[in-house]
Order: C-alpha cells, then structure tokens, then sequence
C-alpha cells in the first residue's frame, strides 16, 4: 500500500474562468508510480470547484452562463450585504455554488493511468478570480 | 489490503432516463470478498452520472423534471451552435448537468455490504440517450 | 493499513438547516489514530446533504434560498401527489435536492489532521426536518 500527495497550483485571470489540469494530474500520477488505486482531487477553498467533463471552450462559456442563473445576481444575498463595504467579500454566488460543483472528486486509477472516458477532461473552476489557487491531489493504491 | 474492479453496463431506452442498479453493485462487492472498505463508482461519460436517491418511478419523474428546468432548452448553448448540422451533438444541457450531479460516488462497506440507508438505492443517470454506458465500480479494502 | 469507522449523530430544529460537525469529525479522526489517508463522509439518509464550505450564519441563509429555488414549491410534484394524504411524505424538493448536493465526500487527511482551507468546515444540511439523523464517517490509511 502507498500513500502520495501533492499540490496543484492554478491560477486564473476572470472572476469566473474554467481551467484544464489533466497535464498536471498525469505528472502526479507518475511521480507516485501508483498503478492500481484511487486518486482523491480536493480543492481547499469555498470559492472554486473541481469537475470532470469535456474540453471544449463553447460547452465551458455555456456552463458558466447556467451556474451565473443558478444562483442569480438578482437575489439580495444576506452574505453580500454583511461585506457591504468590501465588494471582494461578495462572493455569496461563489460559495453557494462550491455546494453544487463541490471542492472534491475521486477517480479510479488502474494500469497506471487515470480511468478517465474518450471525452473526459479535469476542469478546475474557478468562481471568485483571478486569484492563485491549489488543488490538493492525494493517491491511495499499490 | 485488497482492490476489485469490474464494469457494469447499464442501456436505457430514452434520452433521459434513471436507471438502477444495486444488484449489479452487490454482484461486484461479493465477487470481491471484501467487507470493510470504500466503493468508488465511475462513469466514464460526460452526459451521465451516478446518484443515490430512493426507488420511486414519481420521484425519478420529478428529478428529471427540475434537472431540465436547472439547464433549460431555452438557452442559446454555445455548444450546441457549433454542432449546428448534427442534432446528436446538440447535447449542452446533459454536459451541464453532469458537472451537477456528477460522475463519481464514494460509498462505505461495512460487514460485507455497501451501507446504504433504508431509502437508498444507487442511481444511474442518462442523460443523452438512448444508449448503452458504462459504469466502473472500484473497491479497495480487506 | 488501518481502517476505522463511527457513526455521527445530527439533530435539527427547522425543516432546513445547516449545522456545523468539524468536531465531531475530529475527534472521530483522534481515536482512529490514522494520519495519513483519506475521510469519507457518507449521510445514510435521500433528504439530507453533505457539503463544505464556510462557517457563516448569512451565508448559510442564501444557500438555503438557493435550493429552495432550484426546486421551487410551485412546481406539482409527482412523489408529492403520490402522498396526497400524508404532509409528511410530501418532500420531493428534499429529494432533488440530494442529488445535486449528494449524501456523500471525501476528504484528505494530512499529519493527521483533516485538509481544510482557512474558510473550509463541514457542514451537514438537513431539509426534511427537524430530525436527528446520522453521519457514517469511515477513514481508510496509517
């Protein structure tokens, strides 16, 4: 049984931006030569989230336009009106949307590779940017 | 410390469509003789997922049902723009809901069983059918 | 290899609440004397959620609106109208809910301590309530 562990650094350059990681997973997984496991991604903030889906610029625009009306701007936000004096805390939209998405995802991990299908991608997304943020990889297997 | 894989396949008959499958899952879970450990299930897709909810037809009803209002037909999906002559392509809204409901579900195993409570049953989710998919089910434990 | 298991126990007050377990779930992590693996939490319930993100009473009222809008009450819901004559049964929204925000997560553990960001706590949330209803939590590593 091996443990391994490692920090992903993303950073992003809108308040709102999908980010493509497979290329840094892949490096983690190698650097732990686990060949049969699982892979935990954990992302430990409340404004961001991690998912799995396609790489495909028009479908990522399109997921940022229904989470923007999932939890529209419309709403008084009692989080918002609390910062009312910073507008950088008034992220309300961003931390309810982390509860959607979720900061975690595990993925089996067999013959060395991550199991992921033909049109399946790691996104990090990103709700609260630009900032720099980390995701924590951590591999559990044999 | 022992790890089982195994593929389960799941067809359905319309585009959307909640299918279930504990007795797969516990076919899995006896083959693997394992009795305290953690079931990680995949789906190698991006426009399905794995839930567990209650077995209940009217139920499964009323999930679709708001997971079609939360995407919306209404929306001009950049996605399915670019796939414009190809109406199989056009499938925006299950993308979306994918990075919802997910693709992934880590369940416990306790005393040889997966611990689900009174109400629960696992739950595949299609949402770009009719197809036949596949679901990786991973088990690591003793 | 270690595994160790407990079962957490959460009483609400309202039919929806957010209420805060980190330490429950640390001292769950204590006794297992595992410091380096990973935490599953697993809500045995279809009407209740798992989820992490800020220790914020605002905050915990605009998420609480947000689903309540996701699933909003003006829609005639199939399971409701099943249990006509039972106020009890009457909690499809609860349901839909659950398989947005899920009844389960992992999370890393680190030197022996839970991987949350500064703003990151664990948060059940109830929405079938008030209920006293538990948390399966499981840790698997050294």
């Amino acid at each position: 049984m091996r443990f391994h562990s490692a920090d992903l650094t993303v950073s992003t350059s809108k308040s709102m931006e999908i980010v493509d990681v497979p290329e840094q997973v892949d490096s983690v997984l190698a650097e732990s030569r686990i060949r049969n496991g699982v892979l935990n991604l954990w992302v430990p903030h409340t404004t961001a989230a991690i998912m799995v889906n396609e790489h495909e610029a028009n479908l990522w625009e399109d997921i940022l336009t229904i989470l923007g009306q999932l939890a529209p701007p419309s709403v008084n936000y009692s989080h918002d009106a609390k910062y009312v004096r910073s507008i950088k805390e008034q992220n309300a939209r961003a931390h309810i949307l982390n509860c959607l998405v979720k900061p975690s995802i595990s993925l089996p991990i067999e013959e060395g590779r991550v199991l992921l299908g033909t049109w399946q991608s790691i996104l990090f997304l990103e709700m609260d940017g630009p900032r720099t943020r980390s995701i924590h990889a951590k591999i559990m297997g044999e």
